[in-house]
């Protein structure tokens, strides 16, 4: 059984709470937040003890730290935990620097221990599904991928302002998804996007509509279009048109009703937003770690992973205000 | 907090035991079972006590009971817990005997207890959502309701045996959905069936297909279809035709992949069976449990509820072996 | 190259005229109707002549006559053509009166020419699919058919009190369609029925509303719905479950366009009517015609069918008036 | 009624064939070809005139002709017919040069004759619905429009070294579709390819896979995925976000079969290609061309119109070779 500390007790880390509680091989010993009380009310739903971040990195008890604070102090805290001989699992964005992001990687190298990033949609039942069907060659050689991703509506400016913006906060689950799915970093990035849906996001120096386009070195080409709004639902899908087929991840719908009228036919929308959606991928996602660290096997999806990802976030931002496309290899770090 | 004790601890009563102890507002005391090392093991996993039935009835600080043990011990366990003062939520069937059922009634109404039938589809998410848009007059007044409910697989002949034939163990739920959706009984009941996925099956006296047509008195028709064999899964739907339009619940599928290939466009089944698809229901329906027991109002499936179908199980199997329509008031009970 | 003579020159003769003149094997040489000015309309429209039926059957350089006449005009005109040498394609009911069609079927027995009844959902594309998996054995043995199939509004009254009522004029193509899909006659019929769509259609001695069940020797089971209302438009779905599978023909829609709003994701109707739904099918079903003709080989739909659908039609009417199941075998004929 | 010349031939001249001989306002009267005895052959088929290109341009009686001949000749035919004073619709594109297309629409100009271009998806059922409710204000101002534009399969090579490559051939109709949904041009084109489907057609100098991303002055982007193979079926698929809401154009199916086995759900594929998927639309682009020639109102689809089309596949091919974004401003002509 590990002894799971909890860094953050916001909304992300309520439902990691959950997934830690509920997996057998797994308690939940102690929960921090920059808030004290915070931490003391989901510590009181879980029955745990509140702590200090300090104090729960200090304790030799626990195993393993997850990191759901502030995307400013995940590099840091990823840094303490696995001094102290943790294993982490860090919610993406690494960092918003892709300096600081390789500075703690080669920090955590020394140190041997397994750090996982937090990019759960690979554990959503979906896209496993259609990755494995891949994998099992059912549509032959992968050609050409697009990726949907629409937010239901945008955050609050306060919040995109602290962002990092749309690549390095939104589309960097998208760039992951790519790299699941592809199975190797893309040559070059190009990216453009404009904010179409509400012009204080782009007062705010950022987008909130972009198509990036990658391309492979053996001549794969993938797609990703991101939009802050889609007030039907949360819209996440994916298609990957292969040698012998294609692959299409839809949306999952809030229920099966149909309702035929005079008015047209209509069914449920897509489930509202990640908590909804992606429920049962991060219960897979604490459950792969924790077997990842049981069995001494690699994490699935490691500090490398967030740092690729961010890289070419990094170089997708370089394209928007370039106006060019940019090679990933150009990207310093 | 509630304090349950659960009477039965075979595959169902697993499902109810998550369901009792993931409500914040019951706990789950203790499990009985007719094998005890089977009671000792799900007690083990819920953290609980294991003791005999008797001792569970008899413990006064146990507010309420869930009965998930064999279809024969129903009536008598209902009995028993309600006269110690029990609230209760029985599996269906009440009984395979509509007079067993009846004199359980008439005990219980002496009680002033509270006894909830397991009809858990009523909690099924899209059924639900499917009654509060007829409710909501989306489409006009119901005229022509449609239930298709096949099981994916037959079950053993022993069990079929002891089953007290499609219509009580099978078609009932189905006969409750009917009730729960047109909100009135029927007036006759007309049935037809035979053995035509395995002669084994009639050779036992049962039957593994059926079509049941239901009439209202002001007109209205329902027909349910029942299979004990459909091998691409649990097929559970549901259509409603009104004066104004069409409600359907489609099956809820194990995924939302898609893959085209040269062979066609393929997508995922539907959930294998009723743990699969019903899980939802299961919580929910504990939930609603609780919360009539709470608040002291009425409990939302009545043992009335539970009798009524019973009695329209009763009626097609008294069709069936007629070769005639038989009419609701002719059933004796 | 067949000359045609087409008899009747309303709405669905207008179809037939079409087919006919589309065909390269067949040419539209006549057109007659009881109201001339129509039959000169349409001649006019397809460039051939308008003439009297009398003249139209008189003539031995008329190959076929297509009968698009009112109902009560077949039996006869199918006796005069086939007398006169000619081959018939007509349209369906044979007659209301099952007596009368067993004569019609006797007479043109004397003549050996071949008469063809205009069962034209036969010939749908997705129908005719749909019997093709089955024949392939896709889903191995067929056990329980549903047919689905509801007209968008009710006719005009007056048209109800000379239709023969909904199970010959409506369901008798679902009868047929059963017949098709079965390929056998069911052992008994079992019928219920209501007006609850307009009173009015009670009042003029008929119902709007109906589900008959069809029992065959060897166990399987149809169950067929009507109802003479959707609001939402043609509902025309047939499904046949099997012991290795379900297959089902759905609706055609009106177009593919979906539309995702804050209400809910939208998509087309069913096309809206039989002239929309089942176009291809009457020119699929006038090819199938011609080359039976041309090629000596029995036309696809007998005379023997078309009175075995009437005969199903006369077992529902009386299941409906006596409340009970009615023997194929009781019917007189 | 107008009388129509039809110059070519070949299968899209044989489609034309029939759209111009089944509607009302037209008359088929003459074919040509450069082969004579193909135009003998379609002028048999449709009981009309086999003459040479000369004769009839030259034919007073004729009053417009359907240009259907090969792409280097379409520039020429278009100057020699509007300047004999005939109406022209000439299938796309107008030329692979735009130096050459521009020269023909100045001297289409002077002759102040209507010329329509064939860009038949403009007309097709689907997308014409979906531009019709987002005229309507549907799904409020578009922002983000994607077009799915998959052939079945790789034409020959023979064919792919005079097509001008798959800019100007094959995503020319895309373009297009662009055009007539974002009712604007866009501001720059920035496009990758690649030639993984086959390596000889990357030997032969073109690509068989694409994405184009087009951003226009507002801020809206649209891009466009291109691939020579679909083993499926012909993937033909719009969807455009707006503030409020999505539309999307799906694929047509063969049928409407679906069948459930153990191996999963199964539909039809996508109709195989232009010829099944875009029939209805050639027809109801001749029945528009025909309109606007007989009211004397503009032609919907105008000469500008081709030119713009190919002038964003220049863009596109040069945006491919120079590896950047192309401003539409800098494409010469």
């Amino acid at each position: 059984m590990l002894k799971i500390g909890l860094l953050g007790a916001g909304r992300i880390a309520g439902v990691h709470a959950t997934a830690i509680s509920s997996n057998p091989l797994s308690t939940l010993a102690a929960v921090s937040d920059y808030i004290p009380e915070n931490a003391e009310e989901l510590a009181a739903e879980y029955d745990c003890a509140a702590r200090t971040t300090e104090e729960i990195i200090a304790d030799k008890s626990i195993d393993a730290v997850l990191i759901a604070t502030s995307t400013d102090t995940h590099s840091g805290l990823i840094e303490a935990a696995t001094a102290a001989g943790k294993a982490v699992l860090c919610e993406k964005p690494v960092d918003l620097s892709l300096a600081r992001a390789r500075a703690c990687q080669a920090a955590v190298a020394k140190t041997g221990k397994p750090v996982m990033i937090g990019f759960n949609r690979r554990f959503d039942p979906n896209f496993s599904t259609l990755r494995a069907a891949l994998e099992a060659g059912e549509i032959g050689k992968p050609e050409l991928l697009s990726i949907t991703s629409f937010d239901p509506a945008p955050p609050p400016i306060a919040y995109i302002m602290v962002s990092g913006g749309l690549f390095r906060d939104m589309m960097i689950h998208d760039f992951d998804m790519a790299n699941f799915l592809m199975g190797s970093a893309p040559e070059s990035v190009s990216a453009v996007g404009s904010s179409i849906v509400d012009p204080e996001i782009g007062a705010a120096g950022d987008i909130d509509t972009a198509v990036v386009t990658l391309t492979y070195a053996d001549g794969r080409i993938a797609v990703i279009k991101n939009s802050r709004r889609a007030v039907y639902g949360y819209d996440q899908r994916v298609e990957l048109l292969g040698s012998k087929g294609l692959l299409q991840a839809q949306n999952m719908l809030e229920n099966t009703v149909v309702k035929s009228t005079e008015a047209g036919v209509t069914s449920a929308k897509p489930t509202y937003f990640f908590l909804e959606r992606y429920m049962p991928s991060y219960a897979n996602e604490w459950g792969a770690f924790v077997q990842a660290i049981q069995t001494g096997t690699p994490v699935p999806v490691s500090l490398e992973d967030g740092v690729l990802a961010l890289k070419m976030a990094e170089a997708a931002a370089q394209s928007v205000s370039e106006g060019r496309p940019v090679k990933l290899s150009e990207v310093a770090g």
